[in-house]
């Protein structure tokens, strides 16, 4: 399958079709690549943790493009709050254009953050590459970003997925084998569990500081999308004085919900190239009437698939799974959300929490009505292909513990770390490759061409029973 | 079986084994009173809401009574916060002590609360009566309370049961047959749906306050235990300023969270008499990891049924409802809570929310996961029944539309306005009875002998298979 890539998949659809459909009726593969082994979290000193030098220097540097033509581009500063401000000029441009952000700043039983900047710049030029200036006043440092294209039906787009990546050597390993994919994702949709520092004695927030500064090679340069975990939930039971849910995580990463007329950073939409972005918060309320529910329920009428060929859902806790670890655990969401997911043809949904691999089938469960005992997946072509990526490689290591046998809409699974890439060839195609952390960058572990839910279906579709 | 409520439970222990049992044979009953038609909401100037004379009189007086020995007081002046004292005193005695609270306001669209005042007094005397006066400065009015006994295992105790009530005429008949019937509950359990001031133009928030007049009868000489519904989250979408789910219910009904551990007055737990009392919040978050699952999680076990026999949830969506109207919602907590429900031999769980009444059976369904196919409700005897009392009458009107035929798992339903009464008779025996509006104030439509589910279970019990 993985040869069909040096071919334009439009020129070769028939082909296509029929491997896919080959594809649908093979039975799930489990890889025999079974990591058992993990490392822990980098000690404090690591490389990868350095403080940059000069007094009150700018860390942590992360960006976020907003809408097609905006950016925030957040940061830390050590020792005072210094300058909210971003200069910033095209390439091939010599006028620093200026923008004014804000800094917060938060406690967490006797940690207290540094002063975090967050820094919004709009209606920036398409496609372009932009350089920025940060710590104005003190210590400087300069990073570059480049707009994505104009949102658009032929639009071809490169997304990077991780999830549950953690600060250990592993994780190293993940952002490095990213970092070379020669297929570049130009976004990283990031699939929740960032820092693990909630895994420290009183949450040790130094934590979240040394996983901004890992991350920063790479998040100061292309924009990730945050799907927010458990472990962003940093919620302490028995110490009252911490029983704010989500406290560092919204503190430190800033996203565009508003735009998306959310209420809350932790369900938003974003466009970005071809594709629409749903992200969800398995960690908030979603029954019925809640805020959440209703914003799903109003925002995905407004996907316009002309625009935005490939609809996209990311959260973080699986709703299918045949891994052991966090088993059904995402069963209370599915059965509020599938039955949308396969009414608006999404076409994909991204999750991580499961620190292993997997891919469905295109399967779905939305039958039950509590009397009528239906309640086994069928094959359904308007359903998504749920894809697991929570083996970005943190410190609790591989879920090796396996449902056998493999449940029939499990396609491939394997518990090893790794990460993702969606390539977005164009409004029919896309291609799908899964990259395992032992193999050389460009292999493939697992791949998947996908045929578009709305304009390029296959086979039949299954509609709910109620 | 309504006969039985003469002899002694626990001398005829034999002969409710035997009613009882047969009844789980029987087939589920649809009550043949179908109430089509319904009130608008009670005009502005109707008398239950007229506004206490005198200046800045405290109005919408609630009690809440927290521990065994402790209550809160809650009221709202109009015209300036004046005093947030409480004078008590027992009935015997001629000392008044004091006790200081404070005062909070909100502000919603257009409408801004009057000074809400919420006054806890500690440290009462078990099973007494307490004279109480409030508007001390200006105009003081008087009421009265009685503490509950102390807590202990064959303390007989009389709960009232109440959900969706609004503020129609039928809601002032529901209030008023709850007010005359014979049994006369001590606390009432109000499961959810208070005022309905949500459906009005903007919220309208003057109809939380003619609510709080119209309640007042009551709520101000006994506790009434809050659960939050879909009405209680006011929360607006597309108009951002108002987007704090549960803004004017928390303002208003303080509940005593803090003690239960809990961190949100959306999930608490009591003691009352042999009851403990379990509150959940549908409209929260629920899902593993999430604040209110680890607080059920870690209180479950807390449960003595020595101390507390009867083990009592309350919710305002039902996880088991035959009746069209929010069928199926209940599901996503089902899925998550309902094993604990039966691990710890829950007794009853009541809801709201469904405009109608319906009994279960003692059905689970817990053996589901995802590939055996296991889904259909089966007969288990350490599960609760579950009780749906959305009767309250409110604007809405009664839910007529019940799925046929009437699935294995409901016991008695009837689309009729009405309110509960459950008569805890001793550690191994509680009398529940179902009032309808249409029939005189002691006139049982429905009822059921509770065996308790720790001390004097009925047969098998089921144990989930993962």
């Amino acid at each position: 399958m993985a040869l069909l890539k040096v071919f334009d998949p439009c020129a070769i659809c028939l082909l296509c079709l029929v491997l896919s459909a080959s594809e649908l009726c093979n039975g799930g593969i489990t890889g025999n690549f079974l990591r058992k082994e993990y490392s822990p979290d980098m000690p404090l000193d690591s490389d990868v943790f350095q403080v940059p030098p000069g007094y009150n220097a700018p860390q942590q540097i992360a960006g976020f493009l907003n809408h097609d033509r905006g950016v925030i581009i957040s940061w830390i500063t050590p020792d005072e709050p210094g300058s909210d401000t971003v200069l910033y000029w095209s390439e091939n441009s010599k006028h620093k254009n200026r923008a004014e952000g804000i800094f917060v700043r938060y406690k967490f039983f006797n940690y207290t953050s540094g002063y975090i900047h967050h820094c919004t710049i709009k209606n920036l030029e398409y496609n372009t590459k932009y350089m920025y200036e940060i710590g104005i006043g003190y210590t400087i440092r300069r990073f570059w970003f480049k707009t994505p294209p104009r949102t658009g039906p032929a639009v071809p787009y490169t997304f990077g997925l991780i999830g549950d990546l953690g600060q250990t050597h592993d994780s190293n390993v993940t952002l490095t084998y990213y970092e070379s994919n020669p297929e570049k994702g130009k976004t990283v949709l990031f699939l929740g569990d960032l820092s693990y520092s909630n895994d420290y004695p009183f949450h040790d927030n130094t934590r979240w500081d040394t996983w901004g500064r890992f991350l920063e090679r790479n998040a100061a340069y292309q924009p990730w999308i945050w799907t927010a975990g458990n472990h962003e939930l940093d919620f302490v039971l028995n110490l009252y004085e911490e029983t704010t849910p989500f406290k560092p995580y919204m503190h430190r990463y800033y996203v565009p919900y508003a735009s998306s007329h959310s209420t809350s950073p932790l369900w938003y939409s974003i466009k970005r190239g071809s594709a629409y972005l749903i992200v969800l918060s398995s960690y908030s309320a979603y029954g019925k009437s809640t805020p959440q529910y209703k914003w799903l329920r109003d925002e995905l009428p407004k996907v316009d698939r002309s625009t935005t060929p490939w609809l996209i859902v990311l959260m973080h806790c699986p709703i299918y799974t045949s891994n052991w670890h966090h088993f059904m655990e995402g069963e209370t969401m599915r059965v509020v959300f599938e039955s949308w997911f396969v009414k608006y043809k999404v076409d994909v949904v991204f999750s991580g929490h499961v620190h292993a691999y997997e891919r469905s089938k295109r399967i779905s469960n939305i039958a039950y009505n509590i009397m009528n005992g239906m309640c086994t997946p069928v094959d359904d072509q308007s359903a998504p292909v749920y894809i697991t990526i929570g083996d970005g490689g943190n410190h609790d290591g591989p879920a090796i513990g396996m449902v056998e046998p493999q449940p029939s809409f499990s396609a491939y699974r394997e518990a090893s770390f790794g990460h993702g890439i969606f390539d977005i060839k164009s409004r029919t195609h896309a291609y799908f490759s899964w990259h395992r952390n032992q193999d050389g960058y460009a292999v493939e572990a697992d791949s998947f061409w996908f045929h578009n839910s709305y304009w390029n279906p296959l086979g039949k579709s299954f509609v709910a029973q109620y």
